[in-house]
Formats: C-alpha cells, structure tokens, sequence
C-alpha cells in the first residue's frame, strides 16, 4: 500500500473551497478532510498557505503528430512529462487518420505511439472522410475503445478536410452511438481562395498567415457546425475557438438552449497577431497556428466569454514543431507546419491573467482547466474532482510562487516558447499523478509509460434522458 | 406623340408624398407638378382621391422553367399580364443553366422565351456549376448583356446546388466585374439528410417537406454566403428569406456595416405552415414550396425585420404549378414541384397587411415594392420612381378600393391561389406601362411582346468607390 | 444520537449522479457512500428506484407579507409545510420595511413572526428608501444578523419603489459590504401611467393588470438595474424574471462577463395570460402577480435561458390570498393584492416540465432548485448538496410518482392552485428536514416551529478575489 | 428676380447621383436638368468636376447658450456664419427653459437671440420639469411655433434633468402631439456618484471626467427612454450616441421594428478618450463635453452603425467655451462647463473620413449630413434635397480641395479646435444660402439677420397612419 498525504492545503473544486488534508491511497483519493492521519509509510507533502486542485486536463495535443510533412518534436513521453511539470496530469489527444485509411488502422498505429506517456491519455478520432467502413469504425470505437468525441476538420483543403456531406454523416452517426462531435472551424475554402490571392499579391510571408484566415473564417464554420448539430440534435464542441465572432455564435446558440460548448487556448487569450508582423522569420513563423493569434480585442472577448460559461474549457493544441521545420515554409507562409506548444505553461498562464485579475475565481478555475472537460469527456468524477474515490491525479498550487516562462528552460523539446519572458505569479509546487509525486519544486519525475489509456464511456452527461432517447430515433426538426 | 395625364393624385416616391400630376409622353415621365396641362390629344387620367406610384418590380419570378421534370404554367405573357394586373411593371426573372451547360447558351434560350413579355423584364443567371468557361460567360454577360446579379443555389443537392467551392470563385467573380451574388439560402446537406430521415420515418406526404426545411438550414445557408461576402468584401443579396433565424444573421451583418441584403416573399408575410398539415394533398401540395412557410411567429419577424429596414425588397418567386404536376409528389413529397403564385397580388398584399395595419408609411410601401430593388439591381432612377426622365410605369393605387383573392379570378393561369379567400383594401386601380394604360378599374389589356429587355449596369450604388477599387484587387481580410 | 440511513437511491448532486447511500446522524450528513450500514437504532429509508437530492431551496416568498392593505394567508408555518410537502427545505422570505421603517425595526418583526416556521428559512431584506439610517442598519444587517442580499422593488410607485438615487446608494454601499442586491424589476412609473390610461379606456378588470405591465415595462428596469451593478461593479441577482426581453437582457451582460443572475418562477415557466382573458373574475384576479404572466411565446424562451445558464434559480414568489382579498379589485384591477402560491409545487412542476422533456438532466435539476441558491447566497455547501458534513435537508424523489395539483388537496391555506389540474409524474416521496422525515408518501409530520435561521455571511462566491478588494475602494469605470 | 446657375456639376442627393445643372430664382431652386440656360442677369457658378448637394444641417447645436455659470462664445451671428463656411446652412438649437420657467418665456427669449442669424435655423424645446403649464405650452409651441421636438435631459443631476416620471408624462404629450422627443441619454444619478467617487480617490482633472461617465452610464439611459418610448408607442431620437453599446440599443430596437433614430457627432467618430489623459489641463478641459470622447473601438462601431442606417443624422453639438471659461473647473472637473465646437467642420470630417475612406457613398454623405434629419424633423423636401422647389440652400463640394482644421483660421469665435491639425480631402468651395453665394473659395459673406426661422410641422413622416390615430387614443402596450 503506498500512501500520500497532503496536508494543509486550501482544496478546491469546482463548485468550492475547503481546507482540508487529502489522503492518496494506491493511486485513488481514499479520504479529504481535516485534520487526517497518516498511515504508517506514508509520503506527508505540506500544503499550507497553498491550494490542493484537480490536476489540469488538456483536452486538445498533438503529440507526435504526423502533419505537413514532417512530426512534431514532441513524443507522448516528453510531452505529457512537459504537462506535468505544469500541472497538467491527463491528456486528450487526436488520432488522425489519411483520408481513406482505415479509422482502426490509425487508431492503433496512435495507441501503439502513446505507449510511452508519462500521464494518463485518451484519444478523439477525426473522421476525414466518410464510408461504410468509417461508419462501422466510429461503432468499434465507441462501444469497445472508450472513444466517445470524433474531431472534424473544416479546413486544410486537399488533406484532412471534411465536406458538409461527411459533417452531416458523421454527425448523425455520433449521435445514434452517444458520442459527442468536435470541430476545428475554419472554412477551408475560403482559406484556399485567400491565400492563393495573398501569394498573388506578393504576401508570402508569415503575415500572409492571419491575413488568409480571417475571424469571419472561423465563425462562418463554427456557425455551420452548430446549425448541423442544432438540426441533428447532437451536441457539439467547438475547439480552440479563437475570435469574438466565434464565441458570440456559440453564445447566441447556448442562448437557445442548444447544448454547444467551446474551448479556448492559453495562446489566445494572452498572444495577439502583432507577432506575425515581426521581422524576424523564425519568430514570426514559430507563431504559425491555425486559427492564428488574433487582434488584441478578441482577448477581452474570449475572456469574458470564459467568464460567462459560453467557453468552458482551456487547452493548448501542444504541437510543437522546430525552426528547422518551419524553415519549410520559408518562401511560402502555407507551407509553414502550424502549431505552437504550451501543455507545461496553461495553467500558470490561466491562473495568473485570470485568477490574480479577478476574472476567475479558485473554483472556476478548476473548472475551466480540469473539470468541465472530465464532464465534457465523462471522466468525471475519476477526473476533474478532489473526492473521495476519484484518481490521485492533483496539483498543488503555490499562489506566492513565480515563474518567467522560456524556450530555455521548459521541459517540451521544442525550442521556442510562445509565453517567453512572460513572468506569472502562481504555479504548481507538485503534481501528483496516480497518487504519485512526479513534480515537486521544478524537480520533473515523470516516467515513461507510466501514463494509462482513459477509456471515455458514451452517453456523456451532456446527453440529457431525451437525448439519449432521440440518439436512438431520426432527429426531429423543431419549429419556433 | 402619344401623352397621358394623371391627374390629382397624391404622387408618392421612397423619400416622400406630394399632391401632383404627372404627364407622361412617349412612354416616358415628361413631368411631375402641381396643375400640368394636359397637351393635346392626351389621355386624361383622374387620380383623385388615389396615389400614383412608381409600378411595382417582382425581383424574384419563374416564367416558362423547366423544373423538376415539368415547367411551369405560367409563361412570360401570363406571368407578366398578371404583373400587370397586380400594378408589378417589372420582373427579374432567372437564367438557370443546367450544371455543365455553358452560360450564354442558357442566357439567350430564355431571352428567347421572354420575347413574348407584357412588360419590361429582365434577368439574373444562376451559376451552377463552376468552370473556365462559367468565368469568361460571368464576364461577356456583364459587360454586353446588362446582367449585374447572379443567382446561387446552396440547395437541391445532385441537381442545381453550389458547392463551397463554387460559390468562393464565383463570388470572388462578381466582385471583379461589378456584380453581385444572390444566394437561396438552404444547406441542401442537410435538407437531403432531413428528406430520408422523414421518409426512413414514414412521413411521406407534403407535412414532410416543412420538416425537411427547418429554419436553421437557411439561417446556416445565410450565415454561410454572408460570410463568404464578408470576407471578399463583396455585397450580397439573400432572396426570400422566411425566418426570423435568417433576418437576424442578416441584421447582425448590417450592424457591422456589411452590405447585405434581403428580400421576403408577401407569403412568407402572412401564410403559416399549419397549411402543410391540411388532410387534402392538394391544398398542402399547392404550397410545397421552398424555403416553406413556417411557424407564425416568423411572420412577426419578418415583418419588423423589413420596417426596419434589415430586409428592403418585396418579391413573390411566382413559380407556378398545377395541381396534375404537384401530383408527381403524391407518394414523396420530395417530387412535388417546389412553388407557388403571387405575382398579381403582392403589391395588394403588402399595402393591405403592410400600409393598413400602420407598419409602412406609403413612401416605404414604395421603398419595398419597387425603389429598393430598382437602386439594388441598378434600374434607378429609371424604374421605380416618379420623376421626370423616368419610365412611365406607374400604378394608381385606390387605397379604399377591395378585392377578394381567388384561383377563380386570378390572371396567372396557375389553378391554385395562395392567398385564396382573403380580402384586401387597397388595390391598383389603373396600371400604366410605358405610358400606356394596360389595367384600368379591373380590366387587363397587357399586350404579348410589348415588353422589353432590361440591361443592368455594372456597379451599382452599393458599390462605394473605395468597393468599386477593391473589386479590381484581391479582397482584404480585415481585423477587427 | 438520531440516525437515518437511506438506502439504495441515485444520490444526485449538481455536478453529478452517483448509486449511494446517505447515513444521517443529529440532523447533518455523516456519509455518503455505497453499502453503508446502519448505525443501531437508525431509521431506515429504501429509496430503491428513487432520487435522493437536496432539498429544494425556494428564495423568494412571502409569508405572513402584510402588502396592499391585506396579509397573506399563509404564515411562515402553514408556508414552509407546504414546501415541505413539496420537497422544499429551506426558503428565503424577505423582510420589508415601509418607507421611513427604520430596517433593523422590520426586521426583528419578521424574525418574531418566522418563529413558528418548520423549515429552515432566511430573509432578504428590502431597501425601500434611503438615509443615515439605512445605510448603518445595512451594516448591522449583514455584519451581525447574516443578511448577504437586500431587496430593491423598482415598481410599486408612491408604495414601497425605490427611485434610482436609492438604487445608486444601496447598490453602492451592498458592494462595500460584500452583500447583492436584488430587484424587482418593472418600470413603476410606466405601470402607474399605464394603469391610469387602462382605466381611462374603461378596463377595470383583471385584462387591464398584463396590459399595464408589458415585457417591456420589465426588461427597462431589469437593464437599467444590471446597468447600475455594471457601473458599480457589484454583481445583481434579478428576480422573477418573466419575460424573453429580460432574459435576453441578463444573457447579454453575462456575456460582456458581468456577474449577473436570474430567477424564474415555476409559474411564469407554465403558465400564460390567457388566464387574465377569463370571464371568471376570481379565476382572473387569483392569477394577479407581478411580473404577470406573460403570453405564450415567453415560457420557451424562458425555458432556453434556464438551460443556457443566464438564469440559475427557480423559485415561487409564493405569496397567497384568498378570493375574499382578490375581490377588493373587482372594480379597479390595481386594487387586487398581488400575488400567487407555489411553493408546495414548484419543484414537481421543475420535473416534469423540464426533466421528462429533456429539457434538464437530473443535476441541472438540482442546479436549478437548490444548489445555484445555496452557492449565490452562500448557503453552499451546508445547504443544497448532498454531501459529508451538509445539513441532513433531502427529499427522495419519485421519477414514476404522479400528482394532480388541486387547491383541494394542497398544504397552503390559499384557496386557489395556479396549476391546478395539472398532473405531473416525477414527486417527493419523503422529505427530510435537519435528519427527520417530515414528509413521506403524502403524509406531511412537519412541526412548528423546528425551522432555524440561517445566517448567510458575506462575500459569496461571486464575488472574486479581486471583487473583495474592489468592494473596499471606489468603483473603477471600465473603458471598452 | 434674383438668380443663379450653378453649372457642369453632379447634383448628389439622397437617393442618386447625376450630372445636372441647377438654377435657383428668388431663393428657391427652379430647376434642375440638363445644360439649363441662364436667365438673364444670373450669376453664373462653374461646378465642374464638383458635387453639388444639399446644405447641411446641423441638428444639434447650442448658440449664446447660458450655461454651467456662463455663456457659450458662439452667438447665433458667429455660430451660422461658421456652419455657412463648413457647407451647412440650417442648425437646429435649443430651447432650454431653467426648471420651474415657463416653456414660452425661454422659448420668446431664444427666438430673439437667434434673430441675428446668418443661416435659417429651428428650435428642438427642452422639457426640464413637469405641470400643467408645461402640458399646456407644448400645445402651444407645436400648433403654433412650429416645433416638433422635445428635448430631455437625463443627465445634470440637480440642474436640468429629468426624472422618469416627466419623461413618461412628456413622451405621452409628445406622442398626442405628433412631436418626437429627443433624449441626452446619461443616467444623471451614477453620473452624480460616481463624480463623488472620483473626487474622493482625489481623481479631480479633466480625466475624472471619462472616468464618471462611462459608456454604460449612456447605454441605459437610451436603453429606458426608448423603452418608455416602446410602450408609449413614440418615435424617438437619441442625440450624441458616443458609444457601441448605446448603438447597439438602437439597433436592436430597430430590429423590433420600433421607430427610433439615432445621431452622432463628428466629434465622437474621429475623436478618442486620450485628449483627457493629456497634462496639459487647458488641451484636455478644451474636450470636456457629455458624452465623452470614448476609447478608440468606439469609433469603429458608431461607424458601421452609421452605415448600417441604425443612426441616420450626423451633428456637432457645437457649444464653444473659451480656455477663460473652462477654468472654472480646473479644481474640479465636475465644474468645467462642457461644450466643444465643431458646426464648421462637421461635413468635411464626414466626407474625408466616410466617403473618401470608402464608407460612405456620396448619396450616403447627403443623407447623414441633410437629407435624414430633414426628414425626421420634417422639413424635407424643403431642406436636404435639390430639387425644384426646395429652397436654394446648397453646398459646391469640391473632392480635391484640401484644408487643415484650426482654431487659428476657423470662424467660430471659440479658441480652440478639437479637429486641430486635421487636414482633410473633400471641402465646399461654395456655399448658398436662400439663392445667394455666402461663401466662395474660402471667402465668408454671412450676413447677420439673413436667417429664417423654421416652422416645423407635427406628424413627420415617421408617424404611420396607424401612428397618427395612435396619437389620439391611448397606448397600447403590445403582448410577444
């Protein structure tokens, strides 16, 4: 039996704070309370003065990805070992299938590649085209993997794209097996079009990137995605939504009561697209994202859309590609792979632009950074929650401590840091993943292949008794 | 010389009401005044106690077309006679190429079939499908054949409809030349997914078509062109809007300054869907068209959505079918030809439910019947407006005049009357096209080939000057 | 040691549902957990089948409220019995003083007249004037008596309204106090005029009192009030929300990230104002309440919000009098005392109207009925959770269990049922206040006097840390 | 007989451009059309390759206006003469009794004020409190003097404010008399507070002034009186709307169908809330004027919303304090008497900003700058159109002629400029008034008396039919 201790601390859920001690017993919490004892042998970690939290869920890494031609730098041991040493004790990653390839081909080709985590994982699986064998697939998936959230892609024409006619299949079949349908928004096409006109004018720089996918970009898919999902009855989440237009659209659908949800990225509530306006190649194409960095409104926007509950989750998109992978794009801004990292500095970055400026609260912090995505994702409670039964997966957080964020010193092996220089007040003293210390005052413990695979039941709570009822049937098309 | 005097009359144009004669010679408006002399061997019209008014222009009708495997029965001599008999001077009625059939082939097939017009008409082509050759007929049709607006069809899936892809480059097309994009608005995805649902369920007469429709498959459609203009800074026009859903997306565009535009049918304006769930196929066939009537409470929006300016033109999609070609759809109301009348009655309609109820003042029953569509397809000052210089096509309106709808009595030679039993107050009294009187108190006198081809210029006034040079560059993506 | 097991339910919190039991000791929750056993001499209850919730939480009623020359006919015993029956455990009524009432006066009335109570129960208190006085008692109120929210009645002209310079100084000196304030919201000056014009038309019946109070007369004061707490930056609860434009107008500033709450009665969620139609004066005149019920079209929108989130409280304004009071209006409809009951029905009507349609999940009943009152007013966790250390207040709730409402068979002594006749499926079976059953299978055991009061200490959740410190200096105008 | 021809120019109005001649007889235009001949004895005036377009008119100014302690610089003489040099040639100014004073003794002493005025001129009279003389006079004042508009101040706490109870009482006279009120949308008591706030934190320059009323603070006040105006069933106009928000509510009451209007100052589209954080006191305290200048976004969204038709008329405010005046308040920004000018530079701001930037077309330009506010005040076609019969009041713009704004060379007698250092594209070369040239190439030939003042009728065209016999009846609140 091995046991830990923390005690001292302030614990905070979602829906409060107490101060109690918290017991970890062979991985589970076995009890939170005041003033616990220890069991004999067990590990004794001093909370006081600090906060004792669910451990953060990202629900959105591309850990050794695939992608433009070449893979991401990060494997899923240096990348969930990076998310550890932030506090970040489960991720959600995406398999990807080629078009036409077999959904259980890839699927097991990225299970295989995870072996290595040092966190527990799961996976979504992107639907990038549709047939019979896809259809039947997406059932396996669900019923005998745990999958129960498929990811469609609305741009990168000629590659992973999906067409209406593939959304709305695949849409109407997540439903039928209570699996929830995500969507990258972007409208592919308008992004072609754009940047074949950026080229034509010249543009083929970096700054050509953001000019190529306008917010109006975004929003029209997510306005689209939504609309297919409000006909077909299915709830829908939209990740790394990134502009107010987009946000306003899931707002505006909420407020109908449709159940959609959104996920915004630490980047974009602190990043702005000046830094694609730099001089400098090599910074401004480490930027390379989709969607971009944004003008500085849309911050204010997405924050007080996360205030507001119309944005519920935090995520990263960790997709990390080095200089020397960017140079490919050198000549031609859409050549450059997108993505940028960030698992390791989220919830520093959360907390410190959202908890000290008084946007968000302890507990709503929990919910934005762990819980609302165990819910989403029906991890919850074994996720998500300090209680009785649930995994020992916690962060312990330090309120007073700080940090100056660097390419230099984060443990992703990437080698640039889009918070660079940023200095955050709070960070996590320890991470515990499995009732294990695996983090404790910057000394990084992970263990390769010590993270599980999370199986994800279907039928989330998000699908209410009629929900699941409707699943079952055609989708009724409701009158105002 | 052959002059006509209308004589005391209240004159009322978009921006106001004055108490005036207007002499009219050679087909033209030679004079607007107080107390003109008549010249001699003019003919005298009373006016007194009546309005004179620019004739009504129906932006939105479909004589003599081949669809769904019938064509209509209304053909341009009955068509435009009932126009006529309804005080409507003017059509835009619709070039559609079957997909792959080359433009101009298409275009002069229905100059041919319009020859037999009673008034003056014109045209807007439909793109759809998307080709080299569709590129350089866009521009032969605008700079020689007067053709400023072209149609897209974002339904009827594996028949007409456009694709993402289509609609990006033949927007992006417009622009160039001048143009501007029309849009029925509908994800036909979803309306072909919808269709089967309903069937696979059983539901297989005409309450099946509303079901297949409902209001989030336009407002998506909408959203989705409006966008696309958006981001290539290309003015848009959506055509018979039906929902609240889709004024609001179109609202919400305007507010951000976009140039967008709506047009709502006068039955959208006051019939309901209850009709599609009448027992007798043939009252509920009669009203299969596309986008449905819907819930009544759309009716409220749209109403204000059009004072408010949100909306600004009237049409009626007159697309007439008999009830032997309805009966096509009797086991599938997927085959029931999409469509219904209108033409002869939306001015009464609109004045009676519009005017009388106090919701329009004259001058915006003008704006919405005729000035608007004239300014936006570029036919102002000439049509739709009284004023020295501009066609004589006028409608004396008798505002305590009555008349009690009716297939019975209707000029079109549909069977069937949408609006069939209700009673107007306000009608047109005398129609006059060309200066000619071609309906006096009841009597129709329209006259085959008498009307003529309107060219439309390029860049019209929504097209600002900073538009008019952007169309000549690649479209700027703004931020926000 | 007095101990209740409840054995074999569905435990269902906010954030989830779990299979446990519930072990009850001395009035408090001792455990949670699956396969509990009983302690000697421990009640037990199978609740095999059945929910087990915390009781429900009414924060708005009126008991023993002398108002418009008459007193309501229950008085805090027969009133809280009633919610008893019904599931409810707690309410919060309000203690309101007559303009120059010195507050602490009123308050100790209330208090002796809450002494009879069998539930728990709490007291807003209202501020229906301004001075030295008032702004002193405000402190002693929340610093030694436990009030954390003061009342603000926007309507009521020449009566118990607030104008905006009380408004401005209360809300102002809440906020220094870590106290919310909550509104009333009507226009009162708008119902006065309109009152005076119905009446001049000769409507004197009870069709006068919605047409003196439209939605719009609602949703000014609801946006002037949250416009006020914006400015101040003190976060505002509005109660009985009835209408869609209110709704929108809370939605909307919890979008901008404004700390703003909603609550909606059970009533105004099912019932409409064909009501105030009835030939029936009593029929009529027992529905009088303000906000009034409101036509048809509001109870979906109202509905959606409680959904979205943008209100998160149900409640019942219960406040009951008899036809004998109603008649002193039968020649001027502002003369009938307003109000209407509910507390007894609230939350099966919650149930049945919002579960069993698939509206809400078994938690966001929860959310709605008990556990968002207990976080705004800081009651959470002690009451509205059903967990370890939480105030042993349940009800066990029969998901197949069907009632029909009847002034006949209810518990309060007002002899009118606003849903009467309605059955609904989905009631209490057993009620559990403070560790006791008061309330099993229809047999109501509830005793006067057993309800405590419950002291809500300031600075709720809601407020955030930065919210704690603003609190203490001015305001801070925010730029855009 | 007196006559000119303007020649070889493009008359511009509000719904078309052309290439036309203009000749004006005795004050009034007499024709306009092609290559028109001169009467003998004409002045002749080249346009060629300029717009000839309505005089402005300015809606919103403040001559000789005893304020705050003291007097505006600008008499009714320098004020027009200044409005002639900019191209305007109509103000509307204000009648602004003290509280207590009766309506037709400030409303005498204005019109003898304005007796030296070099342009024609109107007054809008402002209601400051309630009775039964106040009732009486504003019978008097529209069927006798020719207003129809009502002016009210919802700021000015403890000066010229008004509380709801006038309001509502004034717009239901207003509503019987076929007048619009007008509002100044502040909330005067947060307003009033939050000043108090400031000067306590010890925030006492010109940036408490911001500070004290921000956007919010607007919102609302538009927000209430345009829902009282909602109930009551009024046209209202909102002066000064400075802020998104308060556009916002105007649009979204538009979108209702209600008829509201809305106008914005040069001022607010060009101008940003940095001049108040200037040390210099005399440069900031120059900009004291309420609504404040606001945060650059602002500007953005009064823009589009300009262009979108949710506001219709532009105007200046023009209230001119010298730096001697405006010292008043250098200890207390509460004190600084607030005014800025702007009625010479209005037009040219608009069109350098709005057309050449792409915004506005010229026929827009027209309708913002004369056309709409004829219209709304009904004085078209009098003013704001060229057409035969109007009155010869017309400005020569020439699109390449530039100028940079001044205080050094402007006309008013202010000493400051808050377009200083502007220089703008787009200028009048001429201006005429009542037939004569007043201003030519730079040259001012105002002359003091020359002025008429304006009778407008009540039942402007934004009263309905409906409306008019609305006016008679009581309202009639409306169910959703």
């Amino acid at each position: 039996m091995k046991s830990l201790l923390i005690r001292g601390g302030t614990v905070v859920n979602a829906d409060r704070e107490q101060r109690a001690d918290v017991l970890c017993v062979n991985g589970v919490i076995a009890e939170v309370g005041e003033a616990l004892s220890a069991p004999m042998g067990a590990t004794i970690l001093e909370a006081g003065g600090q906060y004792v939290m669910p451990g953060g869920i990202d629900p959105h890494t591309h850990m050794n990805f695939p992608f433009m031609g070449t893979r991401t730098v990060d494997d899923f041991y240096s990348g969930t070992a990076a998310g550890l040493a932030g506090g970040t004790t489960s991720i959600i990653d995406f398999v990807i299938p080629d078009p036409q390839q077999p959904l259980m081909d890839a699927y097991r080709q990225w299970r295989q590649w995870a072996e290595v985590a040092a966190s527990d994982y799961s996976f979504h699986v992107a639907i990038t085209w549709w047939g019979e064998s896809v259809h039947a697939d997406m059932g396996t998936l669900v019923r005998e993997e745990g999958v129960n959230s498929f990811k469609h892609f609305m741009a990168y024409k000629n590659a992973i794209m999906c067409d209406d006619e593939t959304l709305v299949n695949s849409f109407r079949r997540a439903l039928a097996l209570g699996a929830m349908p995500t969507v990258h928004a972007e409208n592919g096409e308008l992004v072609f079009l754009l940047q074949q006109e950026m080229k034509a004018q010249g543009i083929t720089g970096p700054e050509g990137h953001p000019l190529s996918r306008p917010p109006a970009v975004e929003a029209e898919a997510a306005q689209r995605a939504i609309a297919i999902a409000d006909v077909l009855n299915v709830p829908i989440y939209v990740v790394h939504v990134s502009s107010a237009e987009t946000a306003e659209a899931i707002a505006r659908a909420r407020a109908r009561g449709q159940r959609v949800y959104g996920e915004v990225l630490a980047g974009h509530l602190v990043v702005d697209d000046s830094v694609y306006r730099d001089p400098r190649f090599e910074f401004a194409a480490a930027h390379v994202m989709s969607p971009p960095f944004r003008a500085k409104g849309h911050q204010e926007a997405l924050w007080r859309h996360l205030q507001a509950g119309a944005l519920q989750t935090t995520a990263t998109d960790h997709c990390t590609f080095c200089a020397a992978q960017k140079a490919a794009g050198r000549l031609d801004f859409s050549k450059i792979p997108n993505g940028t990292g960030g698992v390791e500095e989220r919830m520093a970055v959360l907390w410190d632009a959202g908890v000290n400026s008084g946007r968000l609260t302890p507990s709503e912090f929990v919910s934005v950074t762990s819980a609302n995505a165990a819910k989403l994702f029906n991890l919850y409670p074994r996720k998500g929650c300090v209680a009785k039964g649930a995994d020992a997966d916690l962060v312990v957080w330090d309120p007073a401590g700080t940090k100056t964020f660097s390419a230099a010193s984060q443990h992703s092996k990437g080698d640039f840091n889009i918070f660079e220089g940023r200095t955050v007040t709070g960070v996590p003293s320890h991470t515990i993943s499995q009732g294990t210390v695996v983090f404790a005052q910057g000394e990084l413990r992970a263990e390769a292949g010590a993270g599980r695979y999370l199986k994800r039941p279907a039928f989330g709570p998000q699908f209410t008794a009629l929900g699941r009822k409707a699943a079952l049937a055609a989708p009724v098309a409701v009158a105002r």
